[in-house]
């Protein structure tokens, strides 16, 4: 690999961002595509990110008392058909297990399908129905009731256009169902799950959301209500994070989840399901990267530091790396918001090449030692928020003081910086000139740089929501809920609206 | 629930060991079976356990330097059709997916499979085909080596008869995968797994095993060398717990993962693979329970302490709820191997059902806390190793500071009592009339109960073995590693025999 000239990644943000984006998560070294349509394989740098996520909310869902359980891939067609709403949104994009062996086929030259299955099985797109089932059978009484639980699976829905991470045949994720007695505690959790979310986007991520819910017709399949959080991408596209739905007694109806009320009368359950999955950290990629790679915000990062020995001559190697693997120790021996600091230790002779690598890869800190620093009991320290060449010496001792504020100030300037790029490209807009304007690219060449995100006022109507997508591939991305009631008119139709939404392109 | 006359779990082992664990499993809320043929759900106490081997094993293997990352689901039938032994193994059992949608039929009263795949997927049964497509790419010189890889994912082996936890359609697993320069290092890695998995399995799960290696017929389709843990169920059976396979360049040739070696040769790779699923949870079940319920080993346990409030009076409540928070706090604040305590508070009023839950679910310790225990500052203690009915009254003070070897007396019984199974029931069989004896039931009514491990001399030829296997159902379970070499006659032939191996009927 020869050394970049200008950026480690070609082409930049500026030239290309979808070819950026391709780019960036193969030389970032988290994912890559596989020979499966659609599937990726998610590389250890890239799992280590999707763990850490799990670390957090497995840690913050228990404290709201939900518990991990596991239920089965395999969905029979006749459950998925029980909720019609939910089999009509999801039918289109199915893996199908029809047979359950296989055999050589006519001229033995290799194996086709055999054991046709009497019910063909659906691979999970999600688990309403499945789990619905387990609830009925779990619920009898209010006694039963709240039912909080939570499942780390696999999940497929077979995307036509994929791109890794953001849309991929299977992705990996959680998903939350819950069951109550009434609906205002549904509702509740709906909230309270939303905004777990929003503090791991937040906090975590460093990637500033904007929490709402979903228009009709952008609602979970079967829902009565879907919030989400949405976050701007740098190129001013929003993203989906995450979403919570309020399912009312739709799913319950659907699986029989019913239970004795305190009054001893039979009702239906109010249920709820929220989730959130490895595309996360296409928006962490998306929101943070720069024409070198990814950066990794240290509250979730797959490790804190990498240190690179510097040697010159033969008879310097063991005392740089005794010094280094000391550091070593001394780091991991502190923690940083609840984990001992991770470290890397690299020791390839491959030259530039090395720190280029983990540039790319997006590490908070990369410390270079040689006998130099050694004398002097120094580091010579970069900052992946930094530029590349921005170094700077610290005493060793100083930088083992201030690691951690070191690290906490990154990632509060990844957060700020975020944020400025969500409120830079955010604007009220009241004339439907200026809002077709704002979504119209002024380079052909470039259809992806437009205005970014639109607060307006829409009157309520599908018809005015259908119309705006199908002139410029623009949605509401959700009904905020820190917007303040306000009177004006709808931006497609012109009607009465009483708040405004939302509109943005998004992936 | 009606309070059990003589034991909680109808029938016992003694009357119907098969039923006795479908009711085991059931009454300890462990899993159940689902409606999807031959899944399971796990359920939430369950999940814990698996959740706590997960821990463990990653734990272990990060410090042999193993990294866990993430592969696709579907493998393409082409793949899977590389490896000649492999696939032979597990065409009769593959979930293939065939279509990629639904529609609706012909008369509009339902859907069907719509969408045919160019080329069936294969959910995978194992990932060595998926993984060393990937590796092929990843491996080009032998500064690239050892690649050492872990997934968590689910597999799908379909099943004919299945038995939860034990043989399931679908089954939760890690499956490690290697490669190497050489083979010395790839053997000395799958020794090296299978010491971790032994370790698991004894100092964890607080079950013996035999360490061994399969022969021929019995190992890993593809493999050269499969390794094995063996342990003893109650019933004398033997449960498979873990194995390790080396691969040879078996799968290197079938998927192209070849290197430039030190020497600038083209090479390829020698890998590796490893794994162990849920079904260990299902060996837990039968190693420890008893007619009561399962007993879980506190190192492995879902939680270690539930306690109980009595009160009779409304006025009670408050000061006893009091007290056992404080207690819980005290509990929580202390670690047991690393972890902190993990405390259950049941408050239920239900009456002495609420006791035999517990006892079902083998929680190790139960406390119950009543007005008089608070005044004497004491608690009321049973040990789910012991009689239901025994119960000790400790100071409170007392319990605090022996709760750690309590729980480590019990882990250190647990294993001795298993111990003792194992070596009551293993038997050196050199007379092939006394060998056939051994293995058939003296009551033709529980077909189940009969001799255990059978330490025989064997030629090594496969026809003998064939043969043991049909007029028994009794194969070679392992050639254990800690046997002596020594000179005897095959328990099949009488032709000359070097060493003993385990025959055993096996789940």
């Amino acid at each position: 690999m020869s050394k970049p000239i200008k950026t480690a990644i070609t082409p930049t943000r500026e030239a290309d961002y979808p070819e950026w984006y391709q780019q960036v998560v193969k030389a970032s070294d988290l994912a890559e595509r596989s020979p499966v349509r659609g599937c990726m394989v998610i590389k250890p740098w890239g799992y280590a990110l999707w763990e850490n996520i799990q670390a957090l909310l497995n840690k913050k869902f228990r404290a709201t008392g939900v518990k991990n359980a596991y239920f089965p891939l395999f969905i029979p067609l006749s459950f998925m058909e029980k909720e019609a709403a939910h089999v009509e949104g999801f039918a289109k994009e199915c893996a199908v297990v029809t047979h359950h062996r296989l055999e050589p086929n006519a001229d033995k030259t290799g194996l086709v399908p055999a054991g046709a299955l009497s019910e063909p099985l659906v691979i999970r797109p999600t688990s309403e129905t499945i789990i619905g089932d387990s609830f009925s059978k779990w619920v009898t009484s209010y006694r039963d009731l709240p039912l909080l639980i939570n499942q780390w699976a696999n999940v497929v829905r077979w995307e036509m256009r994929t791109r890794i991470f953001l849309r991929t045949s299977e992705f990996l994720w959680q998903e939350g169902h819950t069951a109550h007695a009434d609906s205002k505690e549904a509702l509740e959790r709906t909230t309270r799950m939303l905004d777990i979310y929003a503090d791991l986007a937040e906090n975590y991520l460093a990637v500033p959301v904007l929490r709402g819910r979903k228009s009709d017709s952008e609602k979970f399949p079967g829902a009565v209500e879907t919030l989400c959080i949405e976050a701007m991408m740098q190129d001013r596209k929003a993203l989906q994070m995450g979403t919570s739905h309020f399912l009312g007694q739709n799913f319950a109806k659907a699986s029989g989840i019913k239970f004795q009320s305190v009054l001893e009368k039979e009702e239906f359950a109010w249920t709820t399901s929220w989730g959130v999955s490895t595309r996360l950290i296409g928006g962490l990629i998306m929101a943070h990267g720069d024409d070198d790679g990814i950066i990794l915000p240290p509250r979730i990062a797959s490790s804190h530091v990498v240190l690179l020995p510097i040697f010159r001559k033969p008879e310097e190697q063991a005392p740089v790396m005794d010094y280094i693997n000391q550091l070593a120790q001394a780091l991991q021996a502190q923690s940083y918001h609840g984990i001992p600091i991770q470290v890397e230790i690299d020791t390839r002779d491959i030259g530039g090449t090395r720190n280029w690598e983990w540039i790319k890869k997006g590490i908070p800190l990369r410390l270079e030692i040689g006998p130099r620093d050694m004398a002097a009991d120094s580091v010579f320290m970069a900052r992946r928020d930094k530029q590349p060449h921005e170094k700077t010496s610290l005493k060793r001792s100083d930088f083992l003081t201030q690691i951690t504020s070191i690290l906490d100030e990154m990632q509060e300037a990844l957060l700020e910086k975020a944020r400025k790029n969500l409120s830079d490209h955010t604007k009220e807009i009241d004339d439907p000139k200026a809002f077709y304007d704002f979504f119209t690219p002024e380079d052909t060449e470039k259809p992806e740089i437009h205005g970014g995100f639109a607060q307006c006022h829409w009157c309520g109507s599908a018809s005015c929501e259908a119309k705006i997508k199908e002139d410029l591939s623009v949605t509401i991305r959700c009904i905020p809920f820190d917007n303040p009631p306000e009177n004006g008119q709808c931006i497609g139709c012109g009607q009465d609206s009483k708040e405004r939404v939302v509109f943005a392109k998004a992936y």
